[in-house]
């Protein structure tokens, strides 16, 4: 392990660290409007939702690391407290970093990345036509978190009226391939949220599961079996017992299985359980680790 | 577009709308211990970094929506004053899931995911072996942002120790795809950020690019060019000039242009520069675009 002290690194560097740990993360394109009304489009992504009961969102326009300046929206959002939150789907991505340009402060970002401005409903800032959703918000707080290059102010927001695109939807909950999101990692890397890369993890918080140390010692020490591998076994409720292997288990199988076992066979067991789990069946594979402490003579 | 008012529907639901629009979202997996010492580890997507001058990351640990409890990571730090937040890589993604179980407060999500603690520098509770990257903090703030469920706190933190693998890290940068990173959607939805899942976006914000506007008419309305598109050529910093032309285009190409320009073939000429963007070569795209104003007769 490479182990840094904070302290001790040139902030451009420290930034660097910790926009590669603290990722993905979602983008806030933030509409704002000046004291006369000028537009401001850019985006940020040291953003997310804390709480839904106030709703709130919280981003930060950190002040930059090369001269120390501030930015139009934090400037914005100080003197007229609202802000339009627009999340940005793949096919705004490169539309986005043109917003991102630091244009004169007269210049208006929509113009200049094509992106269509419609009025709120309950704030002064547009939203984005093109964006699946927006979120109009009023600022609560801001707070302050250093003076120098770098440091951020957490701009604290309640949502007060939320816009999205119907075809997005299914029922009332977004569908992640459909909103097609872009998160934000370190450097020039973004994370295209949809697709492949999307992966479903089911584990209730409420059903107490057996856990990793009441699993059999064999099958914790195992060389086949990986970590994600133990954690859907560890994630079960309930270890088999012999109803449940032979419920799960063909005779076939069960032949196979005494088989291997009384040949002491365990790698061979553990990759006949591997394969139950990537096909999707956790009790199979439990079940086929679980067989020769209930069946063996 | 569907409008929501917040304060017209079920907190339920408004949550896992602002769980689908406001991501990816980064996983927090906190470790922390109580004041016997007893360790917690439990995974939070209502996180980011804020803040590099001085580095600072934000978590909540909500009021549950079902019964308004709060949990033991908030009782513990709000005890104890420290955290260590861990990185969650793809390997240890449903070792993560266990520890999310509501475990009895006597019982160890170490033991019950299988993970391994190992003793901070600086602060209590341990860091997890597995995890790609973890940061020791200390509390500076919590924040209660309301008081029914779903109310969040924000668990204000400075980082005071990071920790990385080596093995995700080229030179002095970490490479996503070797960190190989989890974030959270809405539901039981995950995106796993490496691969081909990953993009690169460069654009300068300091170089003032042309912008949309600038574009010409015929190519801000194309009906070939996506935004994508359009946010690739909006964003160089020049449109090309006849040298620049004459240096992107073969002879050939400037034959088959001006061909197609002479049919007012524009769809063609528009899918011949679609084709160029695809390469990667937008100053190519932009040279095909801009061919007819600067050598039609």
């Amino acid at each position: 392990m490479i182990s840094i002290d904070p302290k001790n690194i040139p902030t451009k560097d420290l930034h660097q660290y910790l926009l590669g740990i603290v990722a993905p993360r979602p983008i806030a394109f933030a509409s704002t409007v000046d004291e006369n009304g000028t537009p401001n489009l850019a985006p940020y992504s040291f953003f997310n939702a804390f709480s839904s009961n106030p709703p709130i969102v919280v981003f930060s326009s950190n002040r930059r690391v090369s001269d120390n300046t501030t930015k139009d929206t934090l400037h914005n959002i100080e003197k007229t407290g609202e802000v339009v939150i627009n999340a940005v789907s793949h096919s705004i991505l490169r539309q986005m970093a043109v917003a991102s340009v630091q244009f004169p402060k007269e210049i208006s970002e929509f113009s200049k990345s094509g992106l269509t401005p419609v009025d709120s409903d309950l704030v002064k800032p547009p939203r984005v036509l093109e964006s699946p959703a927006s979120m109009e918000c009023v600022m609560k707080e801001i707070i302050t978190l250093g003076k120098h290059g770098g440091a951020g102010h957490l701009i604290i927001c309640e949502v007060v009226r939320i816009h999205i695109d119907e075809r997005v939807v299914d029922g009332n909950r977004i569908n992640p391939h459909k909103i097609d999101l872009m998160g934000r990692m370190g450097r020039a890397y973004y994370v295209r949220a949809s697709g492949d890369a999307i992966h479903t993890v089911v584990q209730s918080v409420l059903d107490i599961s057996i856990g990793f140390d009441q699993l059999p010692q064999e099958v914790q020490k195992s060389t086949v079996l990986t970590g994600n591998d133990l954690g859907l076994l560890a994630g079960l409720t309930q270890w088999p017992n012999k109803e449940e292997i032979e419920a799960q288990l063909s005779p076939e199988e069960r032949l196979q299985i005494a088989s291997l076992t009384e040949d002491r066979a365990l790698p061979q067991l553990h990759y006949m359980a591997k394969n139950a789990i990537r096909e999707g069946l956790i009790k199979k594979a439990a079940s086929i680790l679980a067989f020769q402490e209930n069946f063996s003579k």
